[in-house]
């Protein structure tokens, strides 16, 4: 089989791919259909499903009902889950789920509204089910909800020659697992070993004197967001998760940490630009605008702290003009270098980077960083002005104004969200406001307050 | 062993850990600094080495140089690892590099200048030397550089019997390795098979028929973002290594595509802010300038735009101040709403969510929106406006300007993205420097370019 498919299982979504499947469904041409997505992975036929309109899917789906299975149930985006389920025969989406581990069945589940979270629940056997609404008890966004209940132990006194003979005789084994966790016997993990270990080990060796040196539980109520970086410090594979009591409770897998990784950064990307996290590509223009207006309505009130400021100088500007055409320059210079600040603070606390232990010493190196980049800038801008205005002064508040900016900003940049992460805030959320008010209001107040003082 | 350790190896660098190390280190207590160090991880230790400063950071060498192992060398961020390397003993280094596995030791030495480079490898035996010379000789960034050579082979007609037999006999074998790779008389990879399969089958069962149904590979010469895609695409734990004749030179594992995954959301987070993609929180001060300025300076001569578009209507300002104080809130909300619409396309198009496939019709879902948008925000402002001053025309004109800056903002954060992709760039490159100009420029344009028309 190997030969066989080694070629084929490579072909990936091309575009080329996309526009002929596009084509034969809207052609109706089931044939057709069926050949296009039959190499396709299951998270490649998510994408094409993710890719086309909602019309365009439901002709596919109504080709491609027959076909789905767990494994595309999962792989499709939220933002259009639901849509699909609910076009699909309850049987169709009953035999789906059952095929799928736990935790998988909780994903899909935790986007759903009720009745079609009860369809799919009652498409479980038993025991399944018990399993499944254990996992949806505990917190969304937890550790617990993340897991696979299905587990691979041994107690701690098994041979290797034990553990593969028990291996061998079992009936059902999770989909995937990298560890054997040793147990005591009240099923608290004590250790784990590698199965390349127990691959290459005598079948008289002990698993204990197999057991990785590094050995990490984590609580099945713990933050998502807390195992992932977990996974990605300590360069984790698999970890076991406990209850309260420390008992073992299911194993938390890389590939879902490192989903969760990636689900994390786009929402700090998102967030620090202003959008609601859960964001899409995918989302029609109602939920797009319902994700943006509430930051812009805060920006326009943030934005009129400004227009009153300039318009205390109103005479200033009335006695000479130019001022209003160079104002923005200071403030927009100032919003760059603030959210070049911001970005890499956010970044350093979301990676632990930056600590209560090196706060000072970033701090003044962003105040180093606005200072020196301030008279760089006001070196350029100062010349210029007085090239073009043929007066120093002008060219003297420019650069002045600017000094004063940069700096602002540096450590605008670095305090906001520093003083977010100590009041327990995302330090993403809102920050990029709150430094831009700054930098604009200081841009504007400094340019327009020096000017009054030296200009008029 | 396992319960000797479970407890103390889940400690966790915390801040009051750090502020006892460092008490110790100035106090030279070196029993008490092993005390505090002893139970971490490394790559908590590397993390402590990064939250200190330079001359600490010497301090705590000279105590620690001694248990310095490979481990901690690949650990330490990339910003002060030369620093460190060129502190310690070289018989320390050389003992440490020994330990590692050749994608490790390429790890370190990407970032080091030649003479350390060199030292590095003169450490190395023989064969070791060979197979990083060979990985680095393969482009910065490629799947070469990312792979490990140690790999686990199988010829594909073994049983699981043979296989276990051959592990069982194999003096060395990779620290980590999740399947057994099966290959054909040429080392081609054909096809892999878990090892929890291995485990748990019997032992007459055929190699063959126990591999995955999905197999893929990739190119040495791959970029590493394609790699961190495929692994988060498929869900792929490791992924064998080809090269140009389709040979096995190697195996990539998650852990080092879960990193590669972690970098490209860094970069395209600090690049969409205008920093060059190396920032760190632990640079110095001028590394930090050297970031920050060149974009800085590219924003000071974009604003100058703004500038001369203001200048223009110097006749409108003067006759009516109060616009210079109204313009920047159009200006301003159009920036914010531009880094909204850019944050999400720059995040699709990483993700590969957008594609030509469905570009028109998020470009069309943009268009709605910057209407929408503008729509809500003009009547705020217009009636707030009106309501200031009395004239329903300033209200008016201000109304107008928001929703042609909507527009532009929304159509512009993701065509600009799109069309730097398009030529091949990355998307998040400077597009936020285009956008805001953009929308500085075509807010001040269209809020005098009314004003002129109906108020004067």
């Amino acid at each position: 089989m190997a030969d066989d498919t080694a070629g084929i299982d490579e072909i990936e979504l091309d575009e080329g791919r996309v526009a002929a499947l596009r084509i034969a469904v809207e052609a109706g041409d089931t044939g057709e259909v069926l050949r296009l997505v039959e190499p396709l992975h299951a998270a490649d036929i998510a994408d094409f499903l993710e890719q086309i309109d909602a019309a365009e899917r439901q002709a596919f789906l109504a080709i491609y009902a027959g076909e789905i299975d767990g494994d595309l149930l999962s792989e499709i985006d939220e933002t259009i889950r639901e849509e699909v389920i609910e076009s699909l025969p309850a049987e169709v989406v009953a035999d789906a789920v059952r095929d799928l581990d736990t935790d998988d069945v909780v994903d899909i589940l935790e986007d759903l509204e009720a009745p079609a979270q009860g369809r799919i629940l009652d498409a479980l056997d038993d025991a399944d089910r018990v399993a499944v609404e254990q996992a949806m008890a505990y917190p969304e966004g937890s550790a617990g909800r993340l897991m696979q209940r299905e587990v691979v132990v041994a107690p701690e006194h098994w041979t290797v020659g034990e553990a593969i003979d028990f291996l061998r005789g079992a009936e059902v084994l999770p989909d995937q697992f990298y560890h054997v966790i040793l147990v005591d016997p009240r099923m608290r993990p004590l250790a784990y070993v590698t199965l390349g270990r127990i691959l290459s080990a005598r079948r008289e060796a002990s698993l204990r004197d197999l057991a990785e040196e590094s050995f990490r539980t984590v609580e099945a109520t713990e933050k998502e967001s807390e195992v992932a970086y977990i996974f990605n410090q300590y360069h984790l594979i698999s970890c076991p998760v406990v209850d309260a009591a420390g008992r073992l409770v299911g194993v938390i897998t890389i590939d879902d940490a490192m989903n969760v990784l990636d689900e994390e950064h786009e929402a700090d990307m998102l967030l620090l630009a202003g959008v609601s996290e859960e964001a899409s590509v995918l989302d029609g223009p109602f939920a797009t605008m319902r994700q943006r207006l509430p930051w812009l309505v805060v920006n326009l009130l943030t934005a009129s702290i400004s227009a009153v400021v300039i318009s205390r100088f109103e005479d200033t500007i009335a006695a000479i003009v130019a001022l209003a055409a160079l104002m923005p320059i200071v403030a927009s210079t100032g919003g760059v270098a603030g959210t070049q600040s911001l970005a890499v603070a956010v970044r350093a606390l979301a990676a632990r980077d930056l600590t209560s232990s090196n706060a000072r010493r970033v701090v003044l190196r962003e105040l180093a960083v606005g200072a020196m980049n301030g008279l760089a800038l006001a070196a350029i801008i100062g010349l210029a002005a007085w090239g073009l205005f043929g007066d120093p002064w002008i060219g003297a508040v420019l650069a002045a104004a600017m000094v004063v900016n940069q700096i602002v900003a540096a450590l605008g940049g670095v305090l906001v969200p520093l003083t977010m992460d100590k009041l327990g805030l995302d330090p993403a959320l809102a920050s990029g406001t709150f430094v831009t008010t700054l930098t604009d209001v200081m841009g504007f107040l400094a340019f327009l307050g020096f000017a009054t003082l030296v200009l008029i």
